[in-house]
């Protein structure tokens, strides 16, 4: 692990100093280290944007150790773990609450899980409300300068950790109900549908959204929307999702994250 | 390239996981490069602010890749280009809508462009969408592992590339009809005048600013504004600025990016 | 101070290329040094808040360079500093405004101070606005390509340093009156309290915030708090913290830094 990479997804914000105490404590162990910020803004205390982020990037970051913290539970008898994957090269850090299971199962799923108990490798600290500080950054250096899984804390069965819980579309011959998984900075909206999904639908089609009914395109890019129209495409994930031309198709349409949508041919 | 530093300056904003998948596309090639953020926070599609940013950052910046992505075109025709600079050690990565001539102007010009169109170096993806990810981060990766410029794609004539449109200021005798160019994070009023084109201005001063008329004094730093006064000082870029003492002066004379400003003796 | 990390802290925002182009200036003395972002996002201005930030932080950040601006007087006679602690390896670099001393108080104190007064080893650039680029960033590499902390600038006297003003709690044996210090990103209420000072209380309390009284709970964890109550629990800083269970407790209870909180057994 010694020339590895540490990617770091967390809800810690960038407002307060978070974020660089973690990145103090593992560059204390090892500062030579690259860290890339996956990214601290999930909203506080959400899991399931959290895995979903980072089930989108993790096929994109190099080997090495990949950090994920967004822990409603910190302090209570949760448990922080360690996963190696079986494919990738990747050993995942984070609180055993859902946030890894989307992610893990790119990587054809879990080789083997301690949990981060042995307290030798934790900083001792007041309050138990910092476990980023006091338990995960610990472990992650200690990972990078040689220390073995196995040393971190007893293993977990497999079949013990938390499930993700992301949800699934009713899917039939005419409709599609599905639901909005992620609004991207430009308010491009992902429905929780794939490209196979979709494949059903002509190039015009009517969606119902908080009950209106409206018209949209089938399109290529969000180049190939006409102003104020509607378009549905096949984002860079491979997903269905809705965009316009230049503007934020959240905002238009007034869709937040887990607003339900109908889509049928019109 | 193998020693060189990437720079990088986006609109992709921090809440999602954008910024982070580019740098791991890049990190999977070349781990050990460091990563600069120049900034990520250019207004959506806001080519003009962020060839306004990257050109006061750039002579700043060291030897190395310059990756710039302000890029509401993304899966047109517009092409996706690699710039040799004349001076400077520097390579710059960015669609060919603009973004980069204030930059390239501060390094004698253009030596050689590619268009990076040889898929062989694309990440094949679904969509079009997500080009940071899919054809700059792997150009940027390329790089750092050596491969030619050339071998990136086809070579581009420098003078079909797009320009970029900055306004001009009118500049009489007795007047100057100025533009913002930008307001920063405390709310400095940087204007499309420099040093020289204030020249000619008193200590005493009339501005007028959506229609209504107002006293300035010429001052020399921040500190040498009375409390509720506007000062006009010549900024850290050497450009005209307005500004006010600890409070934006942005606020406090209702003044965006491109209002009108007109100043003369008073 | 050739192998060691730079840790960064600044009011700039990440709206602009501020802190992008201080990393761009040490990069171009030192490409390979690693940089870690404290926080950027302290209030304009607030020079309190961000000596508690650097406080918080700096006894979890790498041997090396801490680099930390603050900074309202630029351009005017308030000096640039660079500050060697008595312990801990590090050496400061900062405005000379009360900015540091939370933090080398818990280095044991000042070694040596130098005045960056050196204009050889300054950027020249126009105006006086952007010391973190002109006089700080080149201070710090500098240092870094081993130039000796004497040559910067001229030797000024510890005790001739700004001190740090911080509120100071009123403790009686049956009251505790208290100032909020920091809000934290999941709305957690840090006051001017450490572990020892709220010993005396049980586990029912009062608190008489903004004129009114209501209840709260001596609790271990934020998880030990139920719904809609407030609790006080020591934070992983060692001092006493206003929470509520995942909702924020400064929102709720109407706080603000700087705002008085009186707590008293019920």
């Amino acid at each position: 692990m010694s020339k590895s990479v540490v990617s770091f997804l967390s809800d810690y914000g960038l407002e307060d100093e978070f974020v660089g105490v973690v990145k103090g404590v593992i560059g204390s162990f090892s500062p030579s280290t690259p860290i890339i910020d996956i990214t601290h803004n999930i909203l506080a205390h959400d899991i399931r944007a959290g895995s979903l982020a980072l089930a989108r990037a993790v096929q994109y970051l190099p080997e090495g150790i990949v950090l994920a913290i967004v822990d409603p539970g910190v302090g209570t008898d949760r448990k922080a773990i360690a996963v190696e994957a079986n494919e990738g090269g990747k050993i995942f850090i984070a609180p055993d609450n859902g946030l890894l299971p989307p992610a893990l199962s790119l990587f054809g799923g879990v080789k083997k899980v301690v949990e981060l108990n042995n307290e030798q490798y934790h900083i001792k600290a007041f309050g138990g409300t910092f476990a980023g500080r006091d338990i995960f950054a610990p472990a992650v250096g200690q990972l990078l300068v040689g220390t073995n899984l196995e040393d971190l804390g007893d293993r977990v069965e497999t079949h013990d950790l938390k499930p993700s819980l992301l949800p699934v579309p009713k899917i039939s011959s005419k409709y599609l109900e599905a639901q909005v998984l992620w609004i991207d900075h430009f308010g491009n909206v992902q429905l929780n549908l794939d490209a196979q999904d979709i494949d059903f639908l002509d190039n015009n089609l009517s969606l119902v959204i908080n009950g209106q009914t409206m018209d949209a395109k089938r399109v290529k890019t969000y180049q190939d929307i006409v102003e104020h129209q509607v378009g549905l495409l096949v984002d860079s994930y491979g997903m269905a999702c809705l965009s316009m031309n230049c503007q934020s198709a959240a905002l238009a349409l007034d869709l937040k994250t887990s607003s339900k949508v109908v889509l049928s041919n019109k």
